[in-house]
C-alpha cells in the first residue's frame, strides 16, 4: 500500500508517471536507460516522502518481472502488457500506444473518480498516451522531453540516423498539448518554443539534481586501490550508452593524441568506459574496441558494464576528469555525478552541459568534437585539478533533486490552477476539451 | 443535420464508423482506396436509409478538403486533424493513432452522453482508436479486418514486402477487443480464429454486396461503340489496385500466352487495366507498361485510370471476361461487380474469391498463378460465355448491400445485448472494463 500523506492545500495527492519506453527499475547506461530514468527514480522518490504518491507506468518488457513493485516507499512501478514482452524495438512502440492507454485508463478506472491528481509522461511516446489520459481525467499533463528529435537531427553524429519524422510529429503534438512542460535548461526551454512553437507561459525551467548523499568526494588513493588503479594513473573517464550521439569515440581520440604528444604518458594513462553499446551503437558493439586498436591504444582503454550508482561514485572518484563528449545532451546528468564526487568534467559545450559544468571553475567546456581541442582540455584540467575538483564540488551542490521535485510540485500547482480556471473545458465524464491546433475533428 | 429516425427497439440510432487511413470519399482503385471504402460508402448509406446516423471518421489528407462532408443523407465524414494533411504514409500512421483517438473523443464529449451506439472500425488502424473509443462510451466494438497480415504474408506475391511485425500485433489486439469481428467469408472467419484466436462466438460471417443498381447488365455492343471497342474484340479487363498483391502481371503473361497458342488472335485481343499504382507497386509505377512491352504485347494492352462507378460499369459491360489473379482478396468486390454487370470472371481461388466466383457456374476458379492455367480459363470462360454470363447475372444477385446491413445491424445489436449483460464491465465515466488478455496493467 502506497503512502498517502495529506500534503498541503493544492497539492496533489497521487501523480500518474508514464514512461512507456524504459523502466525507472532498468540500469542506466544501457538500451534504453540513462539520465531519463535516474529523473524518475529520484523525483518519484522525493515526491513520495512528500505525502504525494506515485504510481509509474511502464511497459511490461519480460515474463519475470513482477506484475508490480514498489520501487521505494510510496512509489510503485505498474507494468503494462502491451505488445509482446520481448524484442519491441522502439521504432515498433508508437503502434502500442493505443494499448498501453487503454492499460493505464482501464487501471484508473478500477479506483474512484479523481485517483491521480496529475499526469507527469516522460518522453514523446509517454506523451502521446498523456494527452489522453489527460482528457479522460480532466487533471492536468505535465511533460518531460528529456530529448527533442530536431535538436537531436541538428547535432547528428556521423554515421547516426537521424531521428524519424513521426517522432518529430508526436513531439508537436505533445507540445501543443501538454499543461506544461518542463526543461532541464533555459537552453532546453528555448528550443521547445523556438523548434516547436512551445507556449513560454507554460513552459517551465527544473533542472535535475543529483544524488548528493551517494555521490560524495571520496577518498581518489582509496577508490583507485580497490579498483587496482596505481596512484600515479592519469585516469579519463567515460560513463553513458556506447552509441554515436555520446561520441565515446572522441574520447578515445583524445587519449590517442595525448599519447602523441606526451609518449611518455603511455605507462600511465588509462582510459576507462562504462556502459553497454545502446540505439545505433547496437548496429557495431564491437566498433569502439575496433577503434581502439586503430588508434592503437588498446592496451590503455578498459571496458566496463554499466554500473550501479554505488559503484558508479568508485569510478567517478577513481578518474582525475571524466569526459562527456556528446553531440548533444539535454542535460548531461553524468557530468553533474562526476563533480558531485570531487572530479572535475570536459564536457563538449553543447545542450545542457554549458549548465551542468561550469565553464573553468567545474571542468573545462569545448566547442566541437576535435579530440586535439580535447586533449588540450584535459591537459588544463590535470594542471589544476585540485582547483577544479573544489569547483566541481561547490558546483554540484547547488543541483540537488529536492530542489528539482519543489520546482515540480509548483509545476504541478500551477498546472492544476489553470485547468481549474479555464472556461472552455468541461469536465463530462472526465471530458477537459480544448481547440487546439494539430489534433481535433472538425464540426 | 444527419437524419435522426427512430429504429427499432434495440437498435442503434447512431453509429461512430472509423476509418483511420483511407476516406470513403476517395476514389478507389487508387492510393489506399479499394473494396473497403466502396464497402464504407454503400453500408453506411444503407444504414442511414434505416434511420441509423453514420459518423464516418477519417484522417484529414489535405487542406481543401470541407471539414464536414454530408456523404449522404444522414451519414456525415468527419475530417479528423491528426498528423500533416499530406505525405505521410500508411507506415507513419501508426504514431497518430493517439492523436486521432483524441479528436474522436473531443468530438464525441461535445454532446449528451450515449450520443453513439456502438463503434465499427475498419482495417487495424482503426481498431486500435476503436476500443479506447469503446472503453471510453460504454458502447459496443464491431471491427472489420478487411484484410489481414498474417494471410497476405502467407500469400506473398514475389517481390512484394511482407507485412510488419507491429500491425500483425495490432490486429491480435483488436480481435481480442472485439465484441464482433465481422469476416466477409466462411473462410476469412477461419483466418480469424486459427491464425489471431478470434473468438468463433464473437465472429459473424457478413457477406459484402454489390451495389445491384448500378451494376446492371446492358449491351456490350453498346458499350463497346462507346469507347471504340470493335464488335469482334476478346476484351480482357483488369481492375483494381496496380500492386504485387493484386498480380496485374499474372494477367499479362496469360495475354501473352494466348497470343503464343493463337497468333491469329492478336488483331482482336485486347487487355484493359483499370486502376493506379498503389502500396509496394508505387515503386515501380512503369513496371506493369515494362512488362508488356517486354512480353511484346504492349499494343495490346490499355491503361485506364480509376473510375467512378457509373463509368466503371461500362467497362465490365464491354468485357469478355474480367480476370481477377490476386494473391490474395478478402473478399473480391470486383468479381461481384464484373457479374452484377453480366461478364462472367476468370480468378485465382484464394480468400474470398471462392465465394464471390461460383466456380463453372458465373466464371472460373484458378488454383495457383500459373499464366498458362489463366490462359486455359479465360478460353474456357470464351468458348461459353452466354451461359456464364448468365450464371455471373444469377449468382450476384444474391450479394445485395441490404443483406449486408441486415447482418450489421443484427451484429450490433446482438453486440449490445452482450455488453449489457456482461457484468464484469462497469459503466464508471464511460469505463468499460474486462480482463483480457494482450492489454492490461498489473494490479
Amino acid at each position: 500500500m502506497p503512502a498517502r500523506g495529506f500534503p498541503g492545500p493544492g497539492l496533489p495527492r497521487r501523480v500518474a508517471t508514464l514512461s512507456v519506453h524504459t523502466s525507472p527499475l532498468d540500469q542506466p547506461g544501457a538500451g534504453d536507460a540513462g539520465g531519463m530514468n535516474v529523473y524518475i527514480v529520484e523525483t518519484s522518490r522525493r515526491l513520495a516522502e512528500r505525502g504525494i504518491a506515485v504510481d509509474v507506468f511502464t511497459r511490461a518488457t519480460s515474463s519475470d518481472l513482477p506484475p508490480v513493485v514498489e520501487m521505494s516507499p510510496g512509489v510503485t512501478v505498474r507494468h503494462v502488457s502491451a505488445g509482446p514482452f520481448e524484442g519491441l524495438g522502439k521504432e515498433e512502440l508508437p503502434a502500442q500506444l493505443c494499448a498501453f492507454t487503454a492499460a493505464v485508463l482501464r487501471e484508473e478506472a478500477q479506483h474512484e473518480p479523481g485517483f491521480y491528481d496529475v499526469v507527469h509522461s516522460h518522453y514523446w511516446l509517454s506523451g502521446q498516451v498523456g494527452y489522453l489520459a489527460r482528457d479522460r481525467w480532466s487533471v492536468p499533463l505535465v511533460h518531460t522531453a528529456h530529448t527533442l528529435a530536431k535538436v537531436k537531427n541538428e547535432a547528428l553524429a556521423a554515421g547516426d540516423r537521424p531521428e524519424p519524422r513521426s517522432r518529430v510529429i508526436g513531439e508537436e503534438q505533445v507540445v501543443a498539448e501538454a499543461d506544461r512542460l518542463i526543461a532541464n535548461t533555459d537552453e532546453e526551454a528555448r528550443q521547445l518554443v523556438r523548434l516547436y512553437g512551445a507556449d513560454p507561459s507554460r513552459t517551465l525551467v527544473v533542472p535535475p539534481g543529483v544524488d548528493l548523499d551517494r555521490f560524495t568526494p571520496g577518498s581518489r588513493t582509496a577508490a583507485r586501490r580497490a579498483a587496482g588503479i596505481p596512484d600515479d594513473a592519469v585516469v579519463l573517464l567515460f560513463v553513458g550508452r556506447i552509441q554515436p550521439l555520446k561520441a565515446p569515440d572522441v574520447l578515445l581520440g583524445t587519449a590517442a593524441r595525448m599519447l602523441a604528444d606526451d609518449p611518455a604518458l603511455r605507462d600511465r594513462l588509462q582510459v576507462h568506459v562504462v556502459g553497454a553499446p545502446s540505439g545505433t551503437g547496437l548496429d557495431a558493439p564491437r566498433q569502439l574496441e575496433q577503434l581502439a586498436a586503430e588508434l592503437g591504444i588498446g592496451d590503455v582503454v578498459r571496458f566496463h558494464p554499466p554500473q550501479p550508482p554505488e559503484r558508479l561514485a568508485d569510478f567517478y572518484r577513481a578518474a582525475d576528469v571524466t569526459v562527456v563528449p556528446s553531440h548533444n545532451e539535454s542535460f548531461g546528468l553524468v557530468a553533474l555525478e562526476s563533480q558531485a564526487c570531487g572530479t572535475p568534467v570536459v564536457a563538449a559545450a553543447v545542450g545542457g552541459l554549458p549548465t551542468a559544468v561550469r565553464h573553468d571553475v567545474s571542468g573545462v567546456l569545448v566547442p566541437g568534437h576535435d579530440p586535439a581541442d580535447y586533449a588540450v582540455a584535459v591537459r588544463a584540467v590535470l594542471s589544476r585539478r585540485e582547483l577544479l575538483a573544489a569547483g566541481a564540488r561547490r558546483h554540484a551542490g547547488r543541483f540537488s533533486w529536492d530542489r528539482t521535485v519543489d520546482a515540480l510540485v509548483d509545476g504541478y500547482a500551477a498546472a492544476a490552477r489553470d485547468m481549474a480556471a479555464t472556461p472552455v473545458r468541461t469536465a463530462r465524464r472526465g471530458g477537459a476539451l480544448r481547440a487546439l491546433p494539430g489534433i481535433s475533428v472538425a464540426r
